[in-house]
Order: structure tokens, then sequence, then C-alpha cells
């Protein structure tokens, strides 16, 4: 019987999370946080994939959406959130639930990153809450699951 | 010892929510889903109060913020999250957390709604996950206070 | 067995209209005029209600939605008319009708004026005629009722 | 001794009102409105004309202008409400009152018929109330003009 | 057994191809083109209509989508295309199918000339193709109708 | 030997000058003041039209541009001097000049009054000045024909 | 006799000054201030108010513009400066001089902030002073009353 | 003898057609109507290409527009035409025509959809007209390069 | 008995006239073209004056303002047409006539030269016919200074 | 030891108040309101420029800033307020505090006397009262140096 | 010991530089320019890549910040610095001096070129100046590194 | 023989770089700058010229591109950067080439720092650089002279 998974996708520069800046961000990178994450959740994959790349975001999107073992995925699309089309367009194309998820507050940064792409096709949005924020992704996706009120 | 209190905040026309539109919001008012959730917190107090006045939902703020008990604010301000500069000036001159929360996905909706003046100042954004985002803030207000890292 | 209710609902500062450059609106206030309208109207309740609060004008909105005796509102949300997205909610979520009116020309004046909120959500619009324009909403709701052609 | 008369133009497309979507418009079109109304108003003759010429509008708003027995007009310029300043430049150079009408709600509509040249230079504005919003502006046209209080 | 007929309707100025400018516009007029292409269409009748007027394309427009031997229509509504509302509401109004053709690439031209009331409400859109424009627009129609694949 | 003439094309509304608000306008029509005005021109035929139809100015610029006595054009649109591409389409097809006039100064006017789309394809343009508008562009006319320094 | 009367209204999260950020706007509150400013004007009543509601503030507005002892208003509207017409609309129907003020300078703030609706209906504007502003206001009152020169 | 090529090449997401949304789109794919399309071109070779990466359709462009048999493009940039200003900058440079499509009619959609940055390079558009854009695209590269008139 | 003076200012870089781009612009310098005029006129004498500082066209107007002899104002701003509110103002402070003159057709050219603060404040405009704009205006201030109708 | 001074610097065209339209501005200038506002502050002396020069005043403000006895500045840039980035440079650039006033309220004005470059980098701003604005402004310098808090 | 290497990045279509319009950019590319300046910096080498993909871009400015041996980056990123925020965070998150360069003046050609997400995060910017840009800006790069003045 | 000369153009305020922030700037002016740059460059001769007013740069434009010995210019207009069209329309009059410099990022601050109005008609632009920018700009000046490839 195949485990569920949830894929966790990553966009441009936060690959550099952890690294860069560990006074503001910590000195922990999404990979290790979501490795640590993975050991509370028993009946869980989580798989994560991390691209500079705005096609191989909607590569990734198009193929683990036909995955019956898929249950969802948490997007946090960096920079693509403002400007791509392209993978709003490929969220809105694929049957699984999407949450958009942003380790920082994009709204308390400049007018162009006040836009976004992603937001009107997400399931739903988390934003402002550091790599909890991935965290709690994780637990709406389970929950929109088991479909129990809370 | 007084008991750690999360004070959720609703904003106009919330209180409609659960009678309105049963099909799409569901037969469950917000009121009901949190005495519901409170049931699982032993250690939390949830205290929940709704006005249809801006001024309300300040005065409650300000009053609230200084209260030693109080962890932090879960604030949907409803229509009020895109027109009111004063609730968010009350935001910035506290110093408890404020998670703000949405039902449903306002950037799927007019664009008017698209601009809040609430996210720029709030601790976080969690937004489009039904009832469910209200249970998630408030995931996210514990877990900040006890700074473990998932 | 109840007589059939129209609500008439006035926003800030209307309450003025009467004493306030009289030559220019005439010397008489709203409620007069309502007054004397009721006169003509034996089989119709005409109750009015002003305040300069947005949140009070949602709270009456609600609660008279849910008065089985109430055919439908007038309302004159004043200069709330182009702010507030929070009146437009309620009135989205009731289920009776609801008639924008405005005593001046709002579209020969500033143009901040010129965007209503309310228009896009209500039955139908009245203005730049007076306090004619109440009158004709009135009998607007009564039509609509009786659902005869002319 | 010649009788008052009201005149009632309509712009584009309106000829087609009846005919086109009659589960929206109802099944009955403009003109025929008109005459069933005109046999509850023995003391005023209705005049209805339409055309599809923003020219055409204009000429008729000159020419009927300096009837004597012309009370004022009902004027619905259909798509031309939206762009037609010389539309507008005709009603501010004539002394007759003008009554502008929308059978539908214009606000409930896409952005660019939000815009109306005629509003604000017409005497009044009634819209989103169907056939009925030519009613009252008939009777807006004959109460202006007897100056009765109500 | 009457003939399918396919209507071809020319905005204003659209009478002056071939004479101006015929180094760019080539010296054969829309007319003369249309008389060509004829000959290879026996089994369509094409009817050919130009105008300076607004409201005559709208008459024209109103008056071919009740005949029943018209397939549809091709039209080019010249400078019409960037300011009428109406014609739009025509085609709106209408069953048939319309499909707008351009001569040049009015996306390359100035600002005014790139929005289009037309397109929203067209079948679909060909432009940029000098007179050939209006050959594959009678193809489309003639293509969607035999509903053949390719 | 045919006279050289000049033609003179009114747009909507402009008919009216001279009855409407004859404190402001004066009390003269725009055809008075030219044929006043021809009395001093021996050598050139000045020949007036007025239409409240786009399509018939767009007409008569394209007839009177073929006739070779027809030394070039001034053009008061009126209204149509904001909305029309159309027009400003005609005059850039034709070869003779174009003047563009207007009686009172669109500049101080309503903000939508500011554009013109007449403005950047005409020859020149003069406005504010009263009828003398009308002499000065026949004025310059001829003196650009004449090619005389002053 | 009664004594000539100013009264100084501030709006939401003014009653927070001088306990926030004390090294920005020092430690003493505006009450405190103007208690403080009382004893120099042995002729003159200070009466201050606060509120968070948008209404109350119009309510006030209108109670105190009735009595005749009052001089006029030192109004410092918060962040209801940038959003309530309502306010604006209460300001202009009195007949009372109404002096804006501002403790911080809101033009070197975000773009929302540099939009008043008080500014182009209140007698005058004082901003960025810090307290100041205030002291300096009601000087202003004072003096256009006794109207000497300097 | 080389045979003459038509590079065919389709955007973000295209490769989902026919299997996504059946029902709205056919439930046959680019490539299959493309290979069906080919049979009745004995002399002309479509190749097709599909990718979700923006560089690599701009390398393609630049491949293709070096090898002599090519004829020209059919280009669907999906997504990519509301914001690759690389993509527009590729087709400038190259010397062969590009015949830009779309499925459905992009004007009728979002208004960030209303911008093509494709439409003012390319040599024409279709658009509207479902898989049968693409052959109509394919018929004009080819009568274009006869040269024939109709 | 002092002549009657009309004064003629030009702006920045129109001192380059004549010299600069000689087969577009001609020859003559302003000066020179002023020059010849003057011989046709014995009645009025021609004051030529040209600065490249806004601060000096604004002294310049001050100055002649008061001038009894002076009959009014040509003023071609050049640049600061565009950007200068204090020339503007200076011209609504004085009471003789302004006419606004440009050589070229300043709507013909890039966006931001199509907003004039001086057309606004302007008694007229006249711009687009080469140096001939400056006699034309000349001939205005003449004929308005006359009183006679053509 | 030499005396305190404050410089007073007034911009484009306001050496014409108190001359023109004495009615509205009285009938005394700001130099003689200046000369009389000297007499009441033995222990300052008030030195007051105008110019019509934008360089002018940015020489003047960096020219005064480096006097050890100046305290300070009151600016009234006029017209160049809402235009000039340079002076709001200049005033960026100098250690003094700079008052902004204007004589009337420049936010019941025209649109682009909205935005004025002086307030952001302005001490303070004071405007709409008149020449007390400058008196004002001067007791605010005089006060904010002795820093006693009333 | 590792010699000093400058990393020069090129965006979408610069590979075309060179052998498209060889009459404006003249016929060397961008490698072979470099490969002739290389020769002349004995004690610096400069490495060049170009790609059409924005993910390859962002992939070279993370990996190359992290080689001790590179001084700085030239980075032309072709269109892309009109579009892509994702190459304005690699920037931002990079240690090392990025100095963007234009060939052309990209100031001067169509508006959406006039915005770059690159210049606010680069460390300065060289346009307009052919290829000598990139001399220029590998001047700045080892001039800025050895601190001398000139 | 004369000496090729560069003349060095500094706008507002550019005369207190070195006294004022020395920190951010450094303590050495733009004059002592170039007084040291002259030394290396014994075949070219440095003149450098600053003015507050936006005039006097305009004057040196026109009357150093006069001068045969005048290689360029290098020009920093400081704040008339983003307002000055005439300066623009200077540039475009003369011959001479003019490179635009700035010492700091521009576009990294306000918003109206962004549009420059020099840039479109400068032949290069250089910013962000500190003093470096000048002497790019005079290397860029002379090797564009000596049309030597590197």
């Amino acid at each position: 019987m195949s485990i569920t998974k949830i894929v966790i996708l990553d966009g441009p520069n936060l690959n550099k999370i952890g690294t860069r800046e560990p006074d503001i961000y910590g000195d922990i990178s999404i990979k290790d946080y979501l490795l640590e994450l993975q050991k509370s959740y028993s009946d869980l994959c989580l798989e994560h994939y991390q691209s500079n790349y705005e096609g191989q975001l909607i590569d990734w999107l198009q193929q683990f959406a036909t995955e019956p073992s898929v249950l969802g995925f948490v997007l946090n699309a960096g920079a693509y959130t403002h400007s791509s089309i392209a993978i709003a367009d490929a969220i809105r194309s694929i049957d699984k639930p999407v949450i958009e998820v942003h380790i920082s507050n994009i709204y308390a940064r400049e007018t162009f990153r006040q836009q976004s792409f992603i937001s009107p096709v997400a399931t739903g949005s988390i934003s402002g809450l550091g790599l909890l924020s991935y965290h709690l992704a994780i637990e709406a996706l389970k929950r929109k699951k088991s479909d129990c009120l809370v």
C-alpha cells in the first residue's frame, strides 16, 4: 500500500534560507526543517524540491498531480509569486489542493511584492510565520482530507 | 495562577456565518466552532468577540493588549480589512502578536478586497482554509510562544 | 396581523437636512417628510432611523432583515456610500430588497463621491431627485412586491 | 389646448428588450410597456423613440426641448451612457429636465459601465428596477412640475 | 433553397483601403478583394457593407442576425473597435458568430488602439494579416459550421 | 475657373451657439458669423456644415478631400474631439490641411475634455478665442497656401 | 456670562500617545499636555475628547457646533484623516472653524497617509510639530476671532 | 531537396489540452490535432514542440530561425504571452514570420491576460477559434509565401 | 502718447530656432521673423524677449503687466509649458490677456508634452502652425481689443 | 553678540500678495506684515526674501544654513512646492529646521497642488490660516528652540 | 595562488549581438569583444556566460558568489531586467558587487523597458555606451577593489 | 592649437558633496576630485561648473556646444533629472555627446526619482558608482572619440 505523500515545492533563492542572514531567518535550512518535521509524521511522506526555474516548478506540479498517492502541495513560489501567470495556470489545471506559503510577511515589503498571482488560485495562503508556515500548511492539507471539524 | 488567553476578534457580518449560505459556509457558526475547539485546549482560554463597529474592534485591541494573560490575537476584520487604517494603527501600537485570518480566499474576489491594511502589520496571515484558518492561527500563537522548532 | 413595514435608514450627517442650507435643501427634515408621506400610506408602516455610526447601520440591516413584516429597505448611506465595504457586505448577506437613494446628484460632485460600494449590491438606485427620491423608492418596493406590471 | 408631453428616448440595442433573453428581461418590450402605462395617464402624452445612432439622440433632445408642451425627458442612453460626451453636452444645453434610467444595475457590471457621462448632467438617475425605472421617472417628472411635497 | 450567406461589415474609413497609401495597403479595395474571393466560394454568398456611422453598423448587426440564411459575420469595426460599447452590446445580443478582423496589427500601434471592446465579445479575432484576415475569417465561419475536425 | 473653397465643419451641439447662453457666447450663430466673414473674402468660398452625427462628419471629410477646389478644412468637432478615433483616422487619411478650432478654452474645463484625439493629427489647433478662432484658422489656411513669410 | 470654549477632538489610537514609544513621542499624554496648557489660558476653556469611533467624532462635531460658547475645533482625526468622507462632510456642514492637527509629519510616511479628506474642508492645517501643533492651533483660533493683524 | 517546414511552438501548460476539462476543450490534444492536420499537407512538414520553460521557447525560436527550410512559426506562448518581454525580443530578432495563436478568447478573461507582449511583434494574431486557430495560422503562413491574392 | 505694445516671451531653447534643424524649422529665427512682422504693424510695437530661466519669464510677466501701454502677451513657454505651475500662477495673477503659442504640434509628440499648465489659464492657444502661430496670436490680441466682429 | 535670526523665504508670485485680489488676500503685503510682526519680537531678527527663481531659493537655503545666528527657516515655496525636488533636496541637506507655510488651503485647490515635495522633508507644515501662518511658524521655531513644554 | 575573476553574465537574446543588425550593433559579438578585452588584463580572468533561462542566471549568481576568487559580476540581464524579481532577489542575497550594464539606452525605448528590477539592487548601472559599457563596468569593479581615489 | 575640452556640469545641491554627510559621500568635493583627476589627463582639459539654476544649466549646454574644442559633456543634473524637460530639450538640440552621471543609485530611492527626463536623450548613463561615475564618463567620451574597440 503506497503511503500518502505531500509535495513541498520551493521557488527561486529559497535554497539559500538558513545560510543567508541567519540572525533573521535562523540557521536552519528548509530542507533540514522538513527532515525534522518528517519525524513526527509517520503516516505522511514529505517530499521536498527546489528550483530556480519557473518551468521546472510547472513540470513538478503537472507530474506530481497525476500521482495518486499525492495528497496535495505546499508551494512557496518565492519571487515567481509576483510575476508568474504560468505557475498560476498550472495550479488551476490540477485537481490536488495547493497551499501557498511565505516565510516572511510579503505585504510588509515592496509594492510589487503585494500582488500574488498564486493567491487567487491556491486553496489557501499562510504567510509571515517563518518556517512554521510550512508546518501549518501540512496540517491544513492533512485535516482537510480527514474532514473532521477541528 | 491565571490561565493563558487567546482573544479572537471578528469584524462586521461575521456573526452571520453559519446561518447564511450554509451550502457554502457550512451550518456551524464561528462561535460554535470555537466552543468545540476549546475542548481540545485545556491550557488555553479562547475568548471570542464580534462587532460591526470599527471603533469597538480598536477598543478591544487596546484593552486586551494590556492584560498580561493574553498571549495574542486572532483577527478576522472582515470588510474592515480593506478600508481601516485605524485598526492597522491599533495593531502597530500594541506588543502582542496578531494573526490575521480569513475564511475565504480574499484574493479570488473583487479587486478592492485584494488590498489589506491589516496584512502588513500583522504577525502573519492565514486565509482561504475555512474555519480551519482560526484553528491554525491559534496553533501558530501557541507554538510561537513555546519556541520549539516544529 | 402584522402590518407591512418599510425601513428607511439614513447615514452620517443626514440628520442635518432641513436645518442646514435651507435655500438648497429646503426647510423640511427627512423625518418630517416621511411623517407626511406616512399619511398617504395606510397599508404601510414607514420606520425611520439615522446614525453617524457605520456599525449601527449594519446592526439595523441585520436586525430588520430577520423581521418577517419588513418588506425592504430604503438606504441613504451618506458618505459611507463611498467607503463602506462592510455595509455593502451586510446588504449582500440579507434577503430583503434594498433601494439606494441620494438626495443630490452624487455624480455631479467630487471624484471620490462617484464610486459607490452600495450600488452594485443594491436592488436599484435613485438619486438627484431631492426628498422625492425616498418617495419613489418606497413606491418601487411596494410595486415590486405586488408584481403587477405597471 | 396642447396636452403635456413626456419624451422617452432609448439608445442602442434597447429595441431588443423583450425578445432577447426573456427569462431575464421578461417578454414585454419597452414600447409595449409604455403603451400600457399610457392608459393610466390621461393627462400626459408619452412619446417614445429609439435609435442606434448617437447623433439621432442628440437631434431629438435638441428638437423636443424647444416644444413648449414637452415637460421633460426620460433617457436610457444604453451603451452611449458610458462614452458619449456629446449627448451629455446636449442635455446641458437644454432647459428641460432629463431623468436618466437604466433597466439593470449598471454598477454591478463591467468596470467601463460604471462611468456615466449622463449622470452628472441629468436631473436625477434611476437604475436597476427593471421597466419600473421608466414608470418612476415619469412620476418624478410629473411631481416635480406640480411641486407638491409628497 | 436559400443559399448560405456571410455578412462582412466594415467600419469607418475602410472604404478608403486600396486608394490610400497603395504602397502599404496595395491597390486593391476590400470590395474588389471580396468580389474575387466570392469566385472560389460557390456555396457561399459574401455580402459586404461599409459605413462611417456607428449606429448603421448596429442596425446591420441586428437586421442580418434575424435572417436564417446568414451563417455569421466578419466585422472590421475600424476605429470603433476601440470606443464602441454599443457595437459590443449588439454583438452580445445576437446569436450568430462574429469574427473580428483587422488588416494591420493593431497592437503595434498607439496605446489607445490596444484596447478592443469587440474582442471580448467576438467569437474569435484575426489581425495583422492584411486582406488575408478576411479570407481566414470566412474559412473559420465555414468550418465551424461543418464541424469537421480540421 | 473654380473658386478656392474652405470647408468649415461643426460637430454636435454647435448649431446651438448664438441662441443658448447669449450672455456668454453672444447672440450670433456660427453660420451668421461666417456669412459676415465671407464678405471680406472675395477670393474664397466659405462652405459651412454642421451635424450631430460622428459618421456624417467623416463622410464630409472624405468627400470634400477629393474636391480639387478645396483648400482645406476648419474643424470644430465639439464633444467628438475627446472621443472619436474615427474622425482622427479620417483626418489622417486625407491630404488636405485640417485646422482644429474651439470657441472656449477646452483646457480650463473637465478633465475628460483635456484629451483631444484631433490635435495630434491636425495641422494646427486654435482654441479659446471665441468665434475669432474660426477667422484665424481661415487666415492660417490661406497664408499657408501663399507661402509668403508673414 | 459663559466662557469661550475650544473643543479638542482626538481620533483613534491617540489615547495611547504618551505611553507608547516614549522615546519618540515623549512621556506626556495629550490630555496632560492640554491640562498644562489650560493654565496659561484664563479666558478659554479647553475641552478634550477622544474616541476610536468615527461616528462618535461626527456626533461631537454636530453637537458642539450648536453651542454658542464654542469658538471652534482642534481636530486630530488620526487614521480617519485618510479614509473618512463622513467626518469631512460633518465639518463642511457646521459654521465653526476647524483646525486640523497632526503630531507627526504625515507626508513623510506611507503613501495612503498622504491623502487627507480633512484638509480640503478644514480652516487650516498644522502638522509635524509634535504636541506644539495643538498649541498653535488654539492660538490660531483665538487670534482669528480677535481679528488683530498679528 | 529539403521540404518546407512550419514550426509550431507551445508554451506552459498547453501539453495538458485534451486531458484537462474535455467538455470545454474537447478530448483531442494539440499534438494529435496537428498529426491529423499533417495528413492534408503533403508539401509541408509540421514540427511541434512544447515546453514549460521560457528559456527553451527562446532557444527554439533562435535555432529554427536559422534553418533555411523553415517557412515560419506558429506560436502559442500560453501564460508567457502576458509576461515575457524576452520571447518578444526573440521574435523581433528573427527574420521569419511568427503567427500568434490562442485557443480561447484571451480578451474575455482576467485583465492581466489582456496585455500581450507577443502581439505587437508578431506578424499576425488569431485567437478564440479553438484548435482551428492553429489551422488558420498554418494557412496564413503558406499563403503569405505563395503571394497569390486569395 | 505712448504706442501700444505687445510683449512676446519665449522660453527655454527657443533662441535656437533658425539655426537648429533648418530643414524642419526653416532658417529664420523667431527674432528675425518678428522684425519682419513689425514692418507691417505701424501702430504696434512688438517687444521680444527670450530666457532659459523659469524665474525670468515670471519676472517679465509681472513687470510688463503693470505697464499701461502693453496690450497683452504672446507666450511660447517651451518646455516649461509642461512643468511650470509657477508661470501659470503668474498668468492667473495678471490682468492682461496671454495667448499661448507653439511652433510645432505638441500633441503629436511625447506623452509628457500633452499636458500644458499654461493652456487652462491662457486666454487662448494656437499651435502647430510654425512661426505663423505668432502672427495669428498678435492678430488675435489686436482684434480682441478693437472689438469688431470679424 | 549676534542676534538670533529667522529667515523667511517666499517663492514665485508671492511678491504680489497685497496688491492682487485685495478682497481675498487683504491689502497688506507679506513684507509689511512681517515688518509689523518684527516689532513684537525684540529678541529675534526676521529676514525676508522673495524670488521667482527656483535656483535662488536653493542658494538662500544653502547660504543661510551656514550662518550660526540663523535659528531656522519659514518657507513658502509657492508653486515650486508642487514641482521642485531640488528645493526639497536642499532642505534635506541642511541642519536647520524649516517650517513650510501656505497662506491658502492648498488642499482645497487643483489636484496638482495637493502633492507637496516640501512637506515630507520639512520639520512641520502650516497652511490655510492666511498671514497668520507665518506668525505661527515663527512661534514654532522659537518654542522648539527654548524646549519648554507649552 | 588563484587569479582574480570577474564573471560576466548575459541574459536572453544577447548571444545574437554581432550577427543581428550589424549596421547598428557592429559585427563583433560580446564574446569576441571580451576575448579581445582579456588581452589587456593580465591580472584578471574574465569569465563569460550567456543563457536564455531566467533560472540559469540565478543559478550562476548563487554559484559564483561563493567562489572566493570572484571579484564581482557584470550583468546584462536583457529583457529579464524588466520582469525578473527573482534575479533581483538573487543579487540581494549575495555579497559580491554586481554592475548592471546595457548596450543600448533602455530609457529611449518602450515604456515597459523603463522599469528595471535590477537597478535598485545593483551596485551601479551603466547603459547606452555600446560594448564599452562592459569595459567600464570591469574597470569599475577593479577600481572599487583597489580603493584608490581615481 | 586648442586643447580638447570636456565640460562637467553639476546641478542643484551638488556643490555640497564632500561637506555634507562625509561618512556616506566621503570628505572630498566633486571639484577636488576632478582637480585630482585632471593630473592624469595631460591631453584633456576638464572644465567644471555647478549651478542651482535650471536655466543656467541650459545656458551652459547651449554655449559650450558651439565651442569646437569641446569633446562632450558629463552631466549630473541632480534633482532636475526628474523634472526638467527643458534640460532634456537642450541636450536634444546639441550635437555633442552628453553622458548622464549620478553618484548614488537613483533607482534605490523614492519613486519620483526613478523617472529621468535626461536618460532617454543622453548618449549613455552611469550611476551608483560614487565619484567614479564621473571618471568612467570621461573615459567613455575619450574612447568614443578615438574609436578604438577596447
